[in-house]
C-alpha cells in the first residue's frame, strides 16, 4: 500500500495529537530494530503460534548473479530474521538489560514504527501486509499497576477517537479466544462502520508476567527480592484512517472531521474573464492571509487558494471528494455583493451559507460535534439488546441486509465453544465485553445458563 | 541498534525542524512500501550493482515446525523481496502512475522511513544495518529545474546543520567514483569530526533521466510530446546524531547545542536535611513553572526538576554526560542568598555563573553560537592547502597522528585512477569538489596536469 500525501497528512495529524497524549501520560519514545531473530520469537509459545503463519522471513543478506545471469539471494543467514509483526520480543530483550531495580520502574516506552503481518487478503488501510503504528511497551512493579496502565491507555485511545476522529468507540475486554497471543487480558475499542460491521480500532494488553518470564525481565524489589516485571503493550495503526473513512464518508467521498483534517478551508477563485482575474486573486490572497492568522487546534488555520489551471467546477468537486471541511467560491459577484458563501462538507454539497472570518473556528467546532453526533446516532440506532437465540439468528442471518446486523447486546455463558459455533454459523464474533455498561445479571440466550453481563456480538472487519 | 529515549528525542527534534524546512520548500510527505520486488531493483543496472552486496532478502512468508520440532521458514515467495536500502525503484514505479502531464510536475515528495543496508562492520549511529532517514524524491520537466532542486535541498541540509546541529559542513560535488549508484551527479555535505576525519552528513542527487527511463516515468509536454522526467533524490539519516556526538562531545560526554537539545535546563535540588526539603522543593517548582512560560525555538522551554532519589553529585554528573545545556543546583544557601548559579555545559563542568530567568534565552543562543564557533574554528584549523605530492603523503601518512590529517585542499587532474591510487595507498578519498570555493586554476599535485579547482581530500568514516 502506498499512502498518498492527502492520506499521509491525516496520519501525521493522528501522530501529532496522539504522540502528545502518550507523552502527557508519562511515556517516552524510543526505537528498536525491525528484525527479530527467530530464536527470540520462539521464547513465548503462544506468541509465536499467533504470528508464525503470517511473518516475512529474511534469510539472505545479499544478491548474486546465478547461472542464467539473473540475480538470486545469496549469503544465507545462520539464523533467519523475522520482520517485526509486533515488538514484544525484541523490546523485551532490551528491557531485560534496562531493568534492574524497582527504581527503574515503571518503564514507560512507546515506539512509532512500521510492522509486517503477511496477509493473504488485504484491504486498503484495514488489513495491509505492512502498516504503520505506535506500540507502547511498559513494565511495572505490580499487577495492579500494569492493569491500570493498560486501561488508562485504552481510555486515551477512546478519547482520541471521540475528540479528534469523531469516531465513537466502545471500550471493552476481549473474550479469551480473541486475546492477543500471550496476553492475560486484551482491552479493545470497537467502532461501527456504515455497513454496521464492527471495526477493532485499537487494543491494549495486560501481559501479566508472561513476556517478562520469556525475556527474563527481573527487578530487585524494595525488600531486596528478585521479581519478574508486570507488563503491558498497546497500539493503534493506520487502520484508524480506515475507521475515519468508513465512518464518515458519503456518496460524494471523504468527510474529514475538522480537528484531524489535512486542511480546513479551500478558496476557489471564480474567474469568468481575464479582466476579473487581478481583482479576484488579490481579494483571495488577502482573505487567505487573514484566515491564516486564526489559530485552530494550536496551529494556524490551514487555508489555501486552489489556483490550478482547471475549471472551477472540477476544482470544487476534487475538494468535495477529498473531504476538506470548508469550501469558499469567490468571484466578482461575491466580492461586489460583500457576501461570501461557504460550503460545509458535512452538509449537502450544494448548500451554501453566509461566511464570516470571525466565525470560522466556531463553525469548525460545530462541524466536529455534528460529525460525531451523526456517527454516534447511527451506531446507537443499530445497537440493540437481543434476548433470544431466534431473534439473534434472524438479526444476523443476513436475509434482509437492509434491516439486519449491527451491534447485538446479549447475555452469554462465557463458554468459548458457544462463541466458536456462532462464529462458524454466522460469521459473528464477540467484539467485546463492555467496560462502561452497568452490570446486569441474566441468562445466556444460547444455553439459558447464568451470564454476569451482556456482551457485544457483531460481524467485523 | 536500539535508540534510547534521550537519543531518540534528538532524532525527533531533527525531524521536527527538518520536516518544516522540507515542507516550506514545497514538498509533501507520503509513504511507500518497505519491500521492493527483486525485479524492480534490477531495472537500473548501476543501481542494483550498488546495492546487491548489502541487502536483506525476504524469501518466505511464514514459519512452520520442521522435523525436529524447530521453526523453519516456509511459504517460499515466487519472487524474493528486498528490504528497501533506498526507495528509488519502488517510488519510481508509483510515480510512473502519478505523472501523466506537465501539469503534474514538479512532483515533490518526501518520506520518513527506515531502510536497511547490510553492513559487516557496524558503528553506532554512523553505519548501522537499519537506520532511520528521510528521502526526498522529485520529478521535474527539465534538467535545469532538477539540478536547481538537488542543489537547493543540499543548501537546506547545510543550513540545518549550521543553524541547529552547530555542525559546520562544506557543500560540494562528489567525484564520479563516489556518486550514488545510478546518479548523474551527487552533491554532499561534509563535516569534520574531532579526530579530523570527514563524515558525509547528507547527500542530494541529480538523477538525470536514468531512473525515469527504468521506471517509465513519462509526461506529456505543453507541446503534446512524451518526455521522460528529470529526477532528484536526497536524504539525511540518524547518522546526523553521530555527527552531533562526534563534533561536540568532550571528555565528560555529550554537549548538545540548545536548539536541538532534548531538554534545556535541569534543576537539581540540594537537600542536606529533611527539614529543608519543603522550602527547597517549592522554590524549585515555582522556578520550573516560571521557566516553562518562556518560549524558545517556537515551544515552551524544556525545563525540569531532577527529583530522583539519588545523591545530587550523581545526578549532576548524569546530566553532564547527557549534555543538557544548563544545570542549576538549588539549595537553601542559594535561596537565602537570592543568587542562583548556572552551569553551562559548553564550559568546564565546575564553572558556574550567576543566573537570571530573563536571560535564559539569550544565554542559550550564546551557547548555540559558541558551540558552532568552536567546531568551525577546529575545522578551519585543520583545513590546509597542500601544493605538493610529498607534503600530501606526509600529511596523511599518519606517522605522527597529533599533527597529521584533516582536510587537504589540493589540485587534482580529475582522473579516477589517481583517486583510486590515493585511496589504496593512504585510505584517503576525495570528499568533495567544494561548491562555494572561488575557482582557481592550478596544477594537479600528483601529475602536474591541469586542474580547474581544488578538491578536498581526507580520511573518512
Amino acid at each position: 500500500m502506498v499512502i498518498k500525501p492527502w492520506g499521509y497528512s491525516i496520519w501525521e495529524n493522528i501522530q501529532k495529537v496522539l504522540d502528545r497524549m502518550i507523552k502527557d501520560t508519562g511515556h517516552q519514545n524510543a526505537y528498536f530494530p525491525l528484525f527479530i531473530p527467530l530464536s527470540f520469537l520462539e521464547k513465548e509459545a503462544q506468541h509465536v503460534d499467533g504470528f508464525a503463519k503470517e511473518c516475512a522471513v529474511v534469510t539472505h543478506h545479499r544478491l548474486e548473479k546465478g547461472a542464467d545471469g539473473k540475480l538470486i539471494p545469496a549469503g544465507e543467514l545462520e539464523e533467519p530474521l523475522i520482520v517485526r509483526p509486533t515488538s514484544e520480543m525484541i523490546i523485551g530483550h532490551t528491557f531485560s538489560k534496562w531493568v534492574e531495580s524497582y527504581r527503574d520502574l515503571p518503564l514507560l516506552i512507546n515506539q512509532w514504527a512500521n510492522v509486517v503481518r503477511w496477509e493473504m487478503r488485504t484491504r486498503m488501510f484495514l488489513r495491509t501486509t505492512e502498516f504503520l503504528w505506535q506500540e507502547g511497551h511498559t513494565v511495572h512493579a505490580t499487577a495492579d499497576e500494569a492493569v491500570v496502565e493498560a486501561k488508562k491507555m485504552l481510555e486515551v485511545y477512546s478519547d482520541f477517537c471521540h475528540q479528534y476522529l469523531a469516531v465513537p468507540v466502545i471500550c471493552g475486554e476481549k473474550s479469551e479466544s480473541e486475546r492477543f497471543p500471550g496476553a492475560v487480558n486484551t482491552y479493545t475499542i470497537e467502532a461501527m462502520m456504515q455497513d454496521r460491521k464492527a471495526l477493532q480500532a485499537g487494543t491494549s494488553h495486560f501481559l501479566g508476567q508472561n513476556f517478562a518470564k520469556s525475556s527474563n525481565i527481573q527487578f530487585r524489589t524494595m525488600e531486596g527480592e528478585q521479581e519478574f516485571g508486570w507488563m503491558t503493550s498497546w497500539g493503534v495503526t493506520t487502520r484508524l484512517i480506515g475507521a475515519l473513512v468508513m465512518t464518515h464518508s458519503d456518496d460524494d467521498g471523504l468527510v474529514l472531521p475538522p480537528r484531524i483534517a489535512s486542511a480546513h478551508l479551500v478558496i476557489i477563485p471564480i474567474i469568468h474573464n481575464e479582466e476579473a482575474r487581478p481583482k479576484v486573486m488579490s481579494f483571495c490572497e488577502e482573505l487567505v492571509a487573514e484566515l491564516k492568522t486564526i489559530h485552530y487546534e494550536g496551529a494556524p488555520l490551514k487555508a489555501m487558494i486552489d489556483s490550478r489551471d482547471l475549471r472551477s467546477g472540477e476544482k470544487g468537486w476534487s475538494w468535495v471528494k477529498k473531504g476538506i471541511p470548508l469550501r469558499l467560491e469567490v468571484g466578482l459577484r461575491e466580492i461586489e455583493a460583500g457576501q461570501l458563501n461557504i460550503f460545509r462538507r458535512d452538509k449537502g454539497h450544494k448548500e451554501a451559507t453566509p461566511f464570516s472570518v470571525s466565525g470560522v473556528v466556531s463553525l469548525l467546532e460545530e462541524m466536529q460535534a455534528n460529525i460525531l453526533a451523526k456517527a454516534t446516532a447511527f451506531r446507537d440506532q443499530h445497537t440493540i439488546e437481543i434476548n433470544s437465540k431466534e431473534k439473534f439468528y434472524e438479526y444476523f442471518s443476513g436475509k434482509d441486509e437492509a434491516i439486519s446486523g449491527g451491534f447485538a447486546l446479549c447475555h452469554w455463558n462465557q463458554d468459548p465453544a458457544i462463541e466458536a459455533k456462532i462464529k462458524e454459523e454466522l460469521n459473528v464474533t464477540i467484539r467485546c465485553i463492555p467496560i462502561h455498561l452497568p452490570p446486569e445479571e441474566g441468562k445466556c440466550i444460547f444455553t439459558g445458563e447464568r451470564s454476569p453481563q451482556r456482551v457485544i456480538f457483531a460481524k467485523a472487519y
